[in-house]
């Protein structure tokens, strides 16, 4: 079987833990990775037997690299991508795809310009508490869904530096509400704030989307347990989807139930299919413009967040 | 003891458990009851050897009453409200303490003049597990609260018929967070709508207080399992309050806990509440003032949820 | 309809709630109610408007009565028991049946005489939660019972002078096993202590069934929060009852799920039960052969923890 | 540093887990793995660029290796731990640590008489929440422990071929109850039973210890979920301890509280720690004595369902 031929950009958490999943899969060889950190390079180069470089622009340049997966810090994220499109990779782009709306539609040019394939790091669409919470769904268990609320909250991590809650952790229930709901946003209302970061430590976000349904977001680093929780209100039933420990609990009229099904790690299941999309020629979803969309979500959050009113899109 | 006389107006479902907790307060003694239903007021005024009436006048006329408390369905409280006070009575009236602001208002200015003492049933205040919550945040456990997220749901109540979600779930939340933060809302933004009921039958509210919190609320007639939930985010801590159970959880860096305490009807510490300020001659609490403020949050909430558009108060 | 009239006997505790139950059923008429406390008896009797007396064989000798519910200690269940027998009386008689196996035979051979009805109060058997979990497991949705394990513990209970846990807690769970498993014991074995209690206040206890199948049992009056919840593991999967908060799990290789029913009061459909056996002359369970089958295997239970053999019945 | 080097024999789910875990830590080499199986012991040997064995022997008689990890079936146990203590290897042996109690006894005679060292698999010891469990026991916030309660069930394992549940997964809760009383056993009373595999696969059993405590342990691979739970009931409170998820919920008379504290694979936390016992020459717990105790106990239990009769020891 033909192998796709991966780079890391990025050795931080994210980045330790793509290179460790890309190491293991059997239809990738893992090939290079980058830091600017010389420490941190070499010590994930060395565990996996790759090259290593503390220079993104010469992991981009290695010849034998077909995909990048891009795992620096979010500001980077645009000119990297950029100059990895342009050296004819495909990418895999963690979330936010970019720091900016702007920068986001340029990648996306520029990669239907190279012909290559971009693909977006929202993990919880492989999570399989997701894949089951839609497969029941489908199945008609809740009836139609009325309301999405989910809590997303943690305490302040240190390894985020330039973004706020609203782009950092907001940003996936965004794109995976806009996925389940199949619909657009029309009109967002947030409040956020900030008590011991530099960006917003926390945020109470309203979507109203265009066919009527509604989703209610909050987001923080204040709380000390973690928690990452979808609730879904439908007409027949609700439906929670625990993320974390990949658990999924159906509460209709008559019983409440959570099926059994295989867990397993979200990261392993995004790549894998990621790879797979390019093996076959497939495009990937969650694909640029999903990115891109998610973005233009959280950039009118803040701004509602900023001048109390809601932000019409 | 000195003992207050009091008639009950309403003998639906809480008009029944004002009877039969007040039938066996110490404080007071169950004088007169009274239902346009027939069969309602006897089988109530039977079972506690009271008098019963079937016309309200004829038991607000009732010379040896002191204190009514009034249990009709919401459109009728501000004119029975009105007719206590003109009688002389103090009055209990349960939540919303009236259809309209306007009415609201026009209710305590007649108790002003009147000179009666007017509570209104925000049952919650009385909860053991709120008190024990507000003890616990003296107390600094959970450092300064930022955000206040509620969740009160449940299925299709037949029991309400003139009010929706807002005015008849939201309400008590809105009054318990104005309580706790000791502070007034000034911007309401709503999402409402009514799937199976001729009011709204959810909701999700967001409030911005004075001084920068927030709150979110949300209410829904859509959910199997009744869920009555009150989570309050502070800086060093999360403290979460299950309504109904009466539990209380913080989180701190350091640990979960779930203190001990006694449980209560929260309707018996309310009415003895009341009877002991009637009879020590003080100014019971929530006042008709805390009824108008909620009331006022409740039109901004339902007029945001029509126009799309914040309300400033 | 035709009504039966019912007496107390005992007005602590449990008498209150008997008495209460019984004054609400439309089945039967209270008529009376006994305790050597004057003040309790009293109280008791005006509530409920009817006759007290502190002297039980008053209440017995009342011409009208045809039922007697004793809520006395245990130690005089026997006596009264026989003596209400005596008078022609239909018993209900709290758990334990009586002090002791020999008394409980005498019980049995003395009602078998007089032809009345003697029911014993194993009031789990009327819980809903156990009725669901009995529809459950008829429906073959466990396979086929392997073990039962129960856990009723909570803290040092004042009212309890005259039995240990293994009589007044264990004893529920050794008659509805012997009821679920439709079988008889074979062996006991127990550990047992007292640590602030007269008698045992905590007990842990196997028994042996003829078929096959084994049951573990855990009592005591340590554990500062009540719990009381069996666990019965099947072939196909394993079936939890929370009697308190009256809730069955059920777990199989598919899912785990919660069934919703009406909660309802057990001793409302205790009482309600019997009286409508009485009414149509038919023979109620847990009859007394079943409290006799009970309490030889609590004695046997203390044997063994009094030996450290186990006890073959 | 000194560091010392490894081999693991055996490359089923455990070796791996060693392997995996040796491979990463700091103070030891990851020197060489042997399965029978080539492909499991290849694929290992390459995954961690070790040599790798089809033949045991061959990795014991590798001078380079001063410890050895054996992850082999249990009855391999004995005849492999005696000839790498014969070449002079200290071993971890995973529990059980023999398959006999007179296999164990000679394991335990050939290491003294060899000075080298002997550590059980007790992995529980190690597990954080354990840790945490004896540090709040030590600062008498349960007050005396009175019963300890283990619940310990899942769904048939395959890899499970020569042991039953009491040897494969009660005796972790008899090695850790014995550990934590500090006492012995003097009596087992058990119950168990063989549905659907060769070897006993449920187990209840009752443990008297010399001082006065009790245990109860049940252990089944009938149960759906997985469940590893422990109980000590207390003269103050209740300790409850989740394996799995790393959880110590105390129950008091004033609150219950879950600690936060970090957790952390146990696996890692044991080998680390019996590698630094050998760097720093000195005696590791649990030792081959708390294994042979183990096994005692569980061929007691084991007799003890067999005759229907309590074994003293």
């Amino acid at each position: 079987m033909n192998k796709i031929n991966v780079g890391v950009l990025g050795c931080g958490f994210w980045g330790r833990n793509h290179a460790r999943v890309l190491s293991e899969l059997g239809s990738c060889n893992l090939i290079a990775v980058a830091d600017i950190n010389t420490k941190k390079a070499r010590a994930i180069g060395e565990k996996y037997n790759v090259k290593w470089y503390t220079d993104a622009s010469k992991l981009i340049e290695n010849k034998n690299i077909e995909l990048i997966s891009i795992c620096t810090p979010t500001i980077t994220h645009a000119k990297l991508s950029l100059e990895a499109i342009k050296a004819g990779k495909h990418i895999l782009v963690e979330k936010p795809m970019t720091n900016t709306v702007k920068e986001a539609e340029e990648v996306i040019r520029s990669a239907n310009r190279q012909n290559v394939k971009v693909m977006v790091g929202f993990i919880e669409r492989f999570n399989p508490a997701v894949r089951k919470a839609i497969e029941i769904i489908k199945n008609g268990e809740i009836g139609n869904i009325v309301i999405a609320s989910s809590r997303r909250v943690s305490r302040w991590p240190e390894r985020i530096g330039d973004v706020g809650v609203i782009k950092d952790l907001a940003i996936h229930d965004i794109d995976l509400i806009c996925h389940l709901f199949g619909d657009d946003v029309k009109q967002v209302y947030a409040v956020a704030g900030s008590l011991a970061h530099r960006f917003e430590d926390y945020a109470n976000i309203i979507l109203r989307f265009r066919n009527g349904r509604s989703a209610f977001i909050e987001a923080n680093w204040l709380t000390p347990r973690k928690i990452r929780r979808l609730t879904l209100t439908g007409t027949e039933g609700i439906l929670q989807v625990e993320y974390i420990t990949q658990e999924v609990t159906v509460e209709n009229q008559k019983m409440a139930y959570s099926p059994f099904f295989k867990k397993e790690e979200p990261l392993k299941l995004e790549l894998e299919y990621f790879i797979n999309a390019i093996l076959n020629d497939e495009t990937p979803k969650p694909s640029g413009e999903d990115g891109l969309k998610a973005l233009k979500i959280c950039e009118a959050a803040l701004k509602s967040a900023k001048t109390h009113n809601p932000e019409n899109l």
